[in-house]
């Protein structure tokens, strides 16, 4: 089946939010095997939305629809999707009890614009809202024997967190059963420490690994993704080919790759952590604590990650991480032997297995010719060994943040996993 | 001038990446009165790439089309351009000394891949890339006269940062010459500890405030912006009546808003720090770096921010911040005397005017009845008092680490400015 997420709203067309939305809706029909062909975002004018919706219901078995169903007056939607199905609005009594709940819960005043949400188009089928107030719309159209034709018109509100709720209660779970098309079955392999071209070129003839399979390459500031997509007839030949092509893939860039799907770097290193009961504590300087955010995303990261200490100021990686005021004013805070004297001391003052350590010119201001903006030393302690690399991450102050984080951590990953560099 | 940006890409259709670049481009173009009217994804598939570049070039006078120019084989605009502008492909000696010069730069081999990017449109003007590969194109039509029409087909790469630079280096000003249309103007006041609907109620009449300009409430985990839109025929009168807006939602509720455009709360509190200079510890447990992370994306952020600790393990609470290990034997480390101690703990050791912190459940493990998942309490201590405020955030680890280090700032900013809550 084929499907067109539309979104609206004149905040996306003049770039002040970025558009999540159809990202995760995207994802979710295509892991159902239903394939996204286009997606269209028009502003909050009835004209150009009621164009979008023709154009998408004549090419499409299911269009999506996200935005515009707020309360506030900016919200055209719904008057939209009445027009384009010749529907009027009769007050629905599901919607009212259910809204009269959540304002109850929210400790609220109910007002008019609680009352104008519980009107809901006469020919729409509702997808409940748990956690909003805007209900979802499904509508149908019939088709000369009197019945419903095989497509799908859903509205549902702008608001990620609502729509991420209807999408998966709701609509994934009832579209599964409607679709009976080849299965899509992808796969990502995510890697680090290389860049496309060289990835390309170690991969040498890819339609020889392919054999019919697509593999799409995808960069991004923190490492390029491999993306194998296959399309069969059911879901073990599918299976099948995608760990075929994944396991020839892997016999050449094995080393690179830290994860698949969205598993992020620190997911990974958490479970390494767990596995072999080592501990870890962080000394950020440079990356102000971007690093130990990271780790704390994963859940479960109480049971390795101790502590983590951001020392901004020099005095704070005395006092804080016993780096000796003697090394700062010799090679400065931004240098090799202070970069090793933090990995070494957050790992003997928290009584941890391995310490890491960044520290380094985040910029825009603060760089040297001998210490430009982008310089930045990781260090790493364990039983073992104590040493720290340079880098230069170029300039752009969040991405040079970003950039040694996801260094740093990939540092970390190979260490644990005795990865030569 | 009327514009659609079309973004190419599988990747994007399957939901594994976001589509940051059209969200650049289209505030980019906004800034410059460009009305933005569509945005279209289509995936790597050369039907579906001529079908949106035939639509987008019929309705508007600029296209600018991202993804696809890459060195790897799934990249297939280069062809797709080559087809709808009837043009074959030269070898442009411009990219190929641009080239060598970023392949010396990088310490890299010379490959295929390289000799295939110098090969450009014989019909296209080159948009030139300083920091990739992918020289950018820009297509002409002729009109009958013999003359170029008004009208502008830009290709580029879909790398964000090679994309963001082309676009300020080349295109925004190239486009500002030819812009004669009336002024769109725009501005965004961010808000935090606010719903949308009690914004909403709290300014009641919205036409009334506005008189002909247009208002969008633009609600995220963080908090609601408010975006104010006029088009007016000059710039004057368009900021006279912008500013007239602003100060008429300010009158209403100016202690909701933190800042304007895409200034975030820590930056505004970088200033007011800077200003009263004050300096500033961070204590935290369950957020886990993020607020500090936060602090130090601002530029200069050295001169305020002292330290930050992040105590993930009990005895690292007692060891780096002095908090009592019986206070944390009593009412458990998620409650409101040790976000205290916390809060105080920190600001007392990095000797620091302004310490805060966080305490909670992030979830989704650990919770309890007594003490639910998204259960935190910040912690504030200065000079006059320390307190702790109880919050609940809900559910999503990532969701309340964000939301948590939002309400921690807001509650900064709101305690340095005085403002009541």
């Amino acid at each position: 089946m084929k499907s067109e997420i539309i979104t609206i709203g004149d905040e996306l067309l003049i770039g002040q939010v970025i558009n999540t939305n159809q990202v995760y809706i995207a994802e979710k029909l295509s892991s159902i095997g239903v394939s996204v062909e286009r997606m269209t975002t028009v502003g909050d004018d009835m004209e150009a939305i009621l164009e979008a919706f023709d154009a998408a219901w004549i090419r499409n078995d299911i269009v999506i629809v996200t935005g515009g169903l707020g309360p506030t007056h900016d919200d055209i939607t719904k008057k939209a999707v009445c027009k384009f199905f010749d529907s009027d609005l009769v007050s629905n009594e599901e919607i009212k009890t259910h809204i009269q709940e959540l304002v109850k819960k929210w400790n609220r005043q109910w007002s008019q614009s609680y009352e104008e949400q519980t009107m809901f188009p006469r020919k729409a089928k509702l997808v409940p809202n748990p956690v909003g107030t805007a209900g979802g719309m499904l509508f149908r159209e019939s088709v000369p024997s009197g019945e419903e034709n095989n497509k799908f018109f859903f509205v549902l509100p702008g608001v990620p967190y609502e729509m991420k709720e209807m999408v998966d209660r709701t609509i994934i779970p009832y579209l599964s059963t409607k679709v009976t098309n080849s299965v899509i079955c992808h796969l990502t392999l995510r890697t680090a420490g290389i860049s496309e071209s060289m990835l390309a070129a170690t991969l040498g003839n890819v339609e020889e690994i392919l054999q019919g399979a697509k593999l799409a390459f995808l960069p991004s500031p923190t490492g390029v993704r491999l993306r194998i997509t296959v399309q069969e007839k059911d879901k073990t030949s599918a299976d099948r080919l995608v760990h075929e092509v994944e396991r020839r893939i892997r016999a050449k860039v094995q080393k690179f790759i830290y994860g698949t799907g969205e598993e992020e770097l620190e997911e990974g290193i958490g479970k390494i952590l767990t596995e072999k009961k080592l501990t870890l504590a962080i000394a950020e300087s440079c990356t102000g604590g971007l690093i130990a955010s990271k780790i704390t995303d994963v859940s479960g990261s109480s049971n390795y990650f101790e502590r983590g200490i951001v020392t901004y100021s020099n005095q704070s990686k005395v006092e804080l991480l016993g780096v000796p005021e003697e090394l700062i004013r010799r090679h400065g805070a931004v240098s090799k032997e202070v970069a090793e004297a933090m990995a070494a001391g957050v790992r003997r003052i928290a009584r941890t297995d391995v310490g890491i350590s960044t520290t380094g010119i985040a910029g825009p201001t603060g760089g040297s010719a001998e210490k430009p903006v982008g310089l930045v030393w990781i260090g790493y302690s364990d039983a073992e060994s104590t040493f720290a690399i340079r880098f230069n991450f170029g300039d752009g102050r969040r991405r040079v943040k970003e950039r040694a984080a996801q260094a740093a951590l990939e540092l970390l990953r190979r260490k644990l996993l005795k990865i030569g560099s």
